[in-house]
């Protein structure tokens, strides 16, 4: 029995978190996994009801259950609202760092159905597979930070970086043992000519490979890397790094397949994982029942495989994804010509019924 | 009369640097404008003479000059070395910083002939013409570093973050003069829902709009930004940065145009301009002739433009560089069927011979 924390959140959060709510039912009906979920306030809206984006509460919850499943939060509403209230690092960054999830996999994968829409040639990409490991609850995200006013006027902002030996080890292991189930070849992303930390996450990186020996490991610099995504970003199968360069490269590496309406991400290494897709809050659609729900639905695939350990029930969910973008479904943001449009709810349905 | 001083440093910079003083030359001769040139030893053949990659008589002769030409600097012969004596913190970088050159512009431009070296469609890149001015000589690359042993075992690695409002200010403002030249789009790119230096950078460069009220301005968050340069590329005009995320963004718009060996750079603020490709030193191919000369000679464009104030002989350098292309010479990174390939020193000629 497992116990789920939902999270609409804001924007297309409610609507998106429904489609996977109507996934997991399916997939309960089916295989009889008992599942039970329950609903809490988190981000703008929870702001607007209980005057904290992060309620005591929601934190409880997220923490007695099994797996939490993040809609997406914030918004322009939000935005002028004193740092500690906003979404961002009042809630979302809080909540990570809560539930310990250091580890956050975020998966690029082209669909075949879908290579066409890249805006890289589509040899390029045609294929594409690679999974971004990302240090999620230590780097600059989490250092001190500090405004001074200066003398002559103006201010002087102090941040700080920090990294342990520790931190780096636990997450480059999750790296290499994915390395180890996908095609055993682990790129990790640094700026060693010029960061200590980078040189220590080399270190320490590098001190790991000795017990993965099936697993190729090479180490690339961060700008380098922005390059080679471009170039050919199917050289890489797992890309390791530190927390703020993978939210720039992963972000880029998502954008590589044209539908990041599809991609959905896993937060590992608490005792509770967090489930989201890797877009935003979209306000401007949002309510419209327009938009995608599958990078939704395979957050909860992820959930099965990574948090429950269900991998048949988790490709089974896959599978139903792939399958209903074959027979010509769309949502707007993905649609190509002589395709079929359908609503978010009718996509989710769709994906439901093939389970 | 204007004072060079070359640094043509390691791999195929002595190479690429030969191609930029001979067109120097051919505009010296055609103008009349005056010109001397003195060469000194810098990076890891700076080491190798010396015990130092950065030679105080190098660094006097830069200092003394009106400008520097950098070829490349760096390769696997100095990577163990203790950091301070490598290439990269030994020398390049407090370069930058005695020189004072505090605004970086790396202009990533398609060359109309070499649009289908670009990984992604035509219509996305074609036209591309943008240019990142990323702040140099601050931000976490001079912050302290500091590595502390822990009493469990390991280390914790604690580097600072910091900006002034001042450095700040500087680098905007040089954004904002340049976007006025161009298309007249700023973009400034920070994470400001999570680091309080992004906070400051957003408010200061906001503060400065109303100076330039002809300069169209918004704000990007890096993650979006790195999304945005796959998605539609062409959106942009000028992009600001602080020096990291410029690295990591400057690096991977330059990929777009799928022919770094044509892109120069330029950095700014201080008494003497200091003006590079944006290649490396390319060790494996370094002595071979073979290398594209044209970042190089591009690199000697924006000197005569942006430290000589030389705008016609700017011109003259890139219209010699666009027609030897458009009559079809190619080096070997440029290729394409039906070109004629031609040598480092042959494409140098070329150009020089146009001028
Ligand atoms: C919203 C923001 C704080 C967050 C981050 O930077 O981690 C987001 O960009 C992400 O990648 O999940
Ligand atoms: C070599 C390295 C220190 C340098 C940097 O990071 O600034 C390089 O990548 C660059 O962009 O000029």
């Amino acid at each position: 029995m497992f116990k789920i924390t939902l999270l609409p959140g804001d924007g297309i959060g409610p609507e998106v978190t429904a489609g996977a709510v109507r996934v997991l039912q399916a997939v309960q009906k089916c295989t009889g996994v008992e599942i039970t979920m329950q609903e809490a306030l988190f981000g703008g809206c929870a702001y607007d009801k209980t005057g904290t984006p992060l309620p005591e509460e929601t934190l409880r919850l997220c923490l007695e259950g099994d797996a939490v499943l993040l809609g997406a939060v914030g918004g322009p509403r939000w935005d002028n609202l004193p740092v500690h209230l906003r979404p961002e690092r009042g809630a979302l960054l809080p909540l990570r760092k809560e539930l310990g999830v250091f580890a956050n996999l975020r998966p690029s994968l082209i669909f075949p159905s879908l290579a066409d829409a890249s805006t890289l040639k589509r040899e390029v990409v045609d294929g594409l597979d690679l999974m971004v490991v990302r240090e999620l609850t230590g780097g600059i995200y989490f250092g001190k930070k500090q405004r001074e006013d200066l003398p002559e006027g103006g201010y002087r902002v102090v941040e700080t970086l920090e990294y342990t030996t520790g931190e780096i080890e636990r997450v480059a292991r999750v790296a290499f043992e994915l390395a180890r189930k996908r095609r055993c070849k682990l790129t990790s992303v640094d700026k060693a000519n010029v960061l200590e930390s980078s040189r220590l996450w080399r270190e320490v990186v590098s001190g790991l490979a000795a017990e993965y020996p099936d697993v190729e490991l090479n180490h690339m610099l961060v700008d380098n890397c922005a390059m080679q995504l471009v170039r050919n970003p199917k050289q890489f199968d797992v890309l390791l790094t530190e927390n703020m360069f993978g939210d720039i490269l992963s972000d880029q590496a998502s954008q590589l397949t044209g539908s990041i309406g599809m991609l959905p991400s896993a937060s590992l290494g608490g005792k509770v994982g967090l489930f989201e897709p890797i877009h935003g809050s979209a306000p401007d659609i949002a309510g419209k029942d327009i938009a995608n729900p599958i990078a939704s639905i395979l957050s909860v695939a992820m959930m099965l495989r990574y948090s429950f350990n269900l991998e048949e029930e988790a490709a089974l969910v896959e599978r139903a994804v792939s399958a209903v973008l074959e027979e010509g479904y769309r949502t707007t943001d993905i649609m190509q010509p002589g395709m079929r449009r359908v609503s978010t709810g009718e996509m989710a349905e769709l994906i439901a019924g093939k389970i």
